[in-house]
């Protein structure tokens, strides 16, 4: 058996089944394998940041990583973005990188380059692999490594020759340790903070918004008093009604800052403390207010759940009932779009159990509260700030999750760093319906302008703003990737196209004119 | 003044008055200090390796660097496939990387990440500039290291405060050093071989490829009966009738094998030796025949004109008459669509002084035998084989060159990498026609598949290898995006198409169907 085959099997063999690809010369034993392996399900993206990104968004999804196979340093370069994000989303990702054969290197043919130094500043794990023989091995290794918690991204590159050399040798994937549960002081500290009176605020990251976990800290909050929180950049929540409902800090710096300023202190549960997306002349860095006391319960790394049980057996909160979100109904707006009648139509019309993927930027700042109490749903968000995840992040929850519906919102700035992942819907017939906000511009861009005190923008600023001149047509895009396509002006038939497109099978888009 | 504006007039007084541009918040007082200087073209890009391919088109065709405007290690990390080509084709770039305030990255906000860790890779020349005292003279330093032959990438850090802090002052950009001649040794070498008697390949890179260069590698060639090559990935060289003819050594290994397998010696000129752009099991990585011996004349980073001169001195061949490529006719083909044909199509088509981009692969292999005797024309080919590159290339180039027409001959597999150039196209009006071969499949990949070894493939191997099911719609994308397409499905209808493109101002789009 030659390496490539070796290390496919070890990846089915290790419960590493989706494979998003795009590949070159350099991985044709590995795409050849893949014909002579049962079990691994390889999708194809034109673009690699659509690779990176659905691979996210399945991990989100499944917790589980989902391989990538790029093609050498430039293939890995157009898919840092995404694990940008996907790093911060601490999505567990393996990385297969070919690169050209061992003794072919030296030659420094065109495409040569430094994998390893593209891959370091992204990889927690990475290895170059030279021979067939340690080749499954290598490629366990980094199945474990993704899977230590919180989730990792693991790079393993794979020179041709190890590839197509004979002397593959099937290996197992090592079990992930199981994650630690916080010393116990972490715990009695964050018991005596929440015993001493004054508001809390607790911060929820990772694995906390879901779950178990998420229940258990509906339980410590309502005993307490205390207030539950999401970090802006969020990589999924379980919201709508009957769950417990977690408030996400703002963006804007100045409403990040009100909303925090009653809280004197705050309970870190796998989140990093809130700061400011960007620093502003005479602003601060920090949004929680002066001398607020920051206590970390648990890590990153932690196990969330079991520091949340723990927690709430030190304050005797656990059988206390959370509160939960009510269902909150609304008859569907109609007339002029507008932020609250869009946010409206989207509440009413999320489907049960659908998965929400949001990067609606300005279009989208009325959608969380709009949708609190609207069906159960998870919500996933772009967690690392790099625009373009939303619909490479669609056509990977939905490879995760067939049964489940997906929502994509998407602004048309950030939309088209990865339009190539309509394509990929349509080919993998994948049930996302996507709404593209269509604003055309980097709106944000406007009030970060005038926030960072640059002044009034001129002819040649506004021009880097707007991406207007010429519009883009976003129903065109679409059906030229093969994805059916309307355009909304009002809300009235923004209802009509969305609800239409949720009862349709396959991906749908739904441009929204603003 | 604050450091954006003192860096802005000294890219300005310097003479680099082009920037291609995805700006964030981070660089938002370099975008505003755009609007009080005089002198700076900006043009925005949807994506950053558009942003980063114009660069490289705009360096082919000015020998001078344009400025990349990009938001963090993300934004980089788009723009790096491109970047990777451009170092191939020693092209001069100075990115501008905005990064968070200084102060403000010890808080790793969700953007935050290590930059300099992404640059490395690509950057010859790389630093961080931390106060807006020093900003403008590390942007003098970044031009001057972008001019320092053969041409390189530049890459200046620009934190926000370090943009927005008053205290900037304006530098002057130092010249670049003249490039050297080659060691004496090195010319006697070459005069040596050529007066041996045995067959010569002369092999030119770079700068070797035009102008006075060329004609006196023709006079050296005519003199000696040696015969002038070029790489397979050629940055640009000057073409046509009336100029001196050089022949592409074919990207197929045995092909390649075959053509110079009687060459005994070799000479490069500004040029690595040939090699096999992959390597495949069983075969050599070297294309040159065993035994040849290979001489360099000139490394890219010399004279490559002065050494040309030095070497026609040497064998006395200053007054030789080069052999000049004389003007082929042909009627236009009419009928199905077949390689030889669209490439008959496209030579009489070439308009007079054109900029042609060619990123065709598999569709473009009969293109250079066909135009060879068109009217005179530039050729600009993918340097460093990450595709995704000839879009991009026609936005620079016709940024540079605004009185020339840009024919861009693209592959659907290549241009899906990035499309969102065509929207520069649109929005800036350039005169760029774009041809796009329509095969539905990673074609190249088919046969690369069989010359590593790899067997037949199956299903899954080969949907991996064709990017039809669905279909991508080349008009839609193109309209979609603002700029006129339309489909050609026969030889008459793509000539009518190709021929009414090219008398229309602005940029137009024909997808020609395989």
């Amino acid at each position: 058996m030659n390496g490539a085959e070796s290390l496919v099997r070890t990846f089915v063999g290790g419960g590493v089944n989706v494979c998003f690809a795009n590949p070159g010369t350099s991985e044709m034993h590995f795409v050849a394998a893949l014909d002579r392996v049962e079990g691994m399900r390889c999708v194809l993206g034109l673009f690699e940041g659509v690779v990176t990104g659905a691979a996210d968004g399945y991990a989100r999804m499944t917790d589980n990583p989902a391989l990538t196979l790029l093609h050498l340093a430039p293939g890995l370069g157009n898919g840092l973005a995404n694990l940008h994000n996907a790093s911060r989303a601490h999505s567990p990702i393996v990385n297969v990188i070919g690169d050209h054969a061992t003794y072919h290197k030296q030659y420094d043919a065109p495409l040569n380059g430094d994998i390893e130094g593209v891959a370091r500043p992204y990889s927690k794990w990475l290895r170059s692999s030279i021979s067939a023989a340690d080749i499954a091995r290598d490629g366990a290794a980094a199945v474990a490594a993704a899977r230590a918690a919180p989730g990792q991204i693991a790079t393993l590159i794979l020179p041709a020759d190890t590839a197509w050399s004979e002397g593959g040798a099937v290996a197992d994937v090592p079990p992930a340790p199981a994650p630690e549960l916080p010393q116990g002081e972490a715990i009695d500290g964050a018991a005596r903070l929440l015993r001493n009176g004054r508001p809390t605020a607790i911060l929820l990251g990772g694995r906390a918004l879901r779950g178990e976990a998420l229940v258990t800290a509906g339980r410590i909050a309502a005993a307490c008093g205390a207030s539950l929180f999401a970090p802006y950049s969020m990589p999924r929540v379980e919201r709508g009604a009957g769950r417990v409902p977690v408030e996400r800090i703002p963006y804007v710096i100045d409403q990040a800052a009100a909303r925090l300023a009653g809280f004197p202190q705050m309970i870190l549960v796998g989140a990093p403390p809130p700061v400011a997306f960007f620093a502003y002349p005479e602003k601060p860095s920090v949004v929680t207010p002066p001398g607020c006391e920051i206590h970390r319960l648990a890590e990153p790394r932690h196990d969330l759940t079991a520091a949340l049980a723990a927690l709430a057996d030190a304050i005797g909160a656990t059988r206390t009932p959370p509160l939960l979100q009510e269902r909150v109904r609304q008859s569907p707006p109609s007339g002029k779009v507008t932020l609250a009648g869009l946010a409206e139509v989207i509440a009413g019309l999320i489907p049960e159990n659908a998965i929400v993927i949001d990067e609606s930027i300005t279009s989208g700042r009325g959608l969380l509260p709009a949708t609190k109490g609207a069906v159960p749903h998870d919500w996933l968000a772009n967690t690392g700030g790099s625009i373009g995840i939303a619909l490479p992040l669609a056509v990977g929850a939905a490879i995760a999750c067939p049964e489940r519906r997906v929502m994509c919102l998407e602004s048309d700035g950030s939309g088209m760093y990865t339009l190539q992942a309509l394509w990929t819907m349509a080919r993998e017939g994948l049930n996302v319906t996507t709404v593209l906000f269509a604003n055309r511009g980097y709106n944000i861009l406007k009030s970060e302008l005038a926030n960072v005190g640059a002044g009034n923008p001129g002819r040649k600023a506004l021009d880097m703003l707007e991406i207007g001149h010429p519009d883009l047509d976003w129903c065109r895009l679409g059906t030229g990737m093969g994805v059916p396509a309307s355009r909304a002006t009002d809300l009235d038939s923004f209802y009509a196209a969305l609800a239409k497109g949720l009862r349709t099978d396959g991906p749908t888009l739904v441009e929204l004119v603003l």
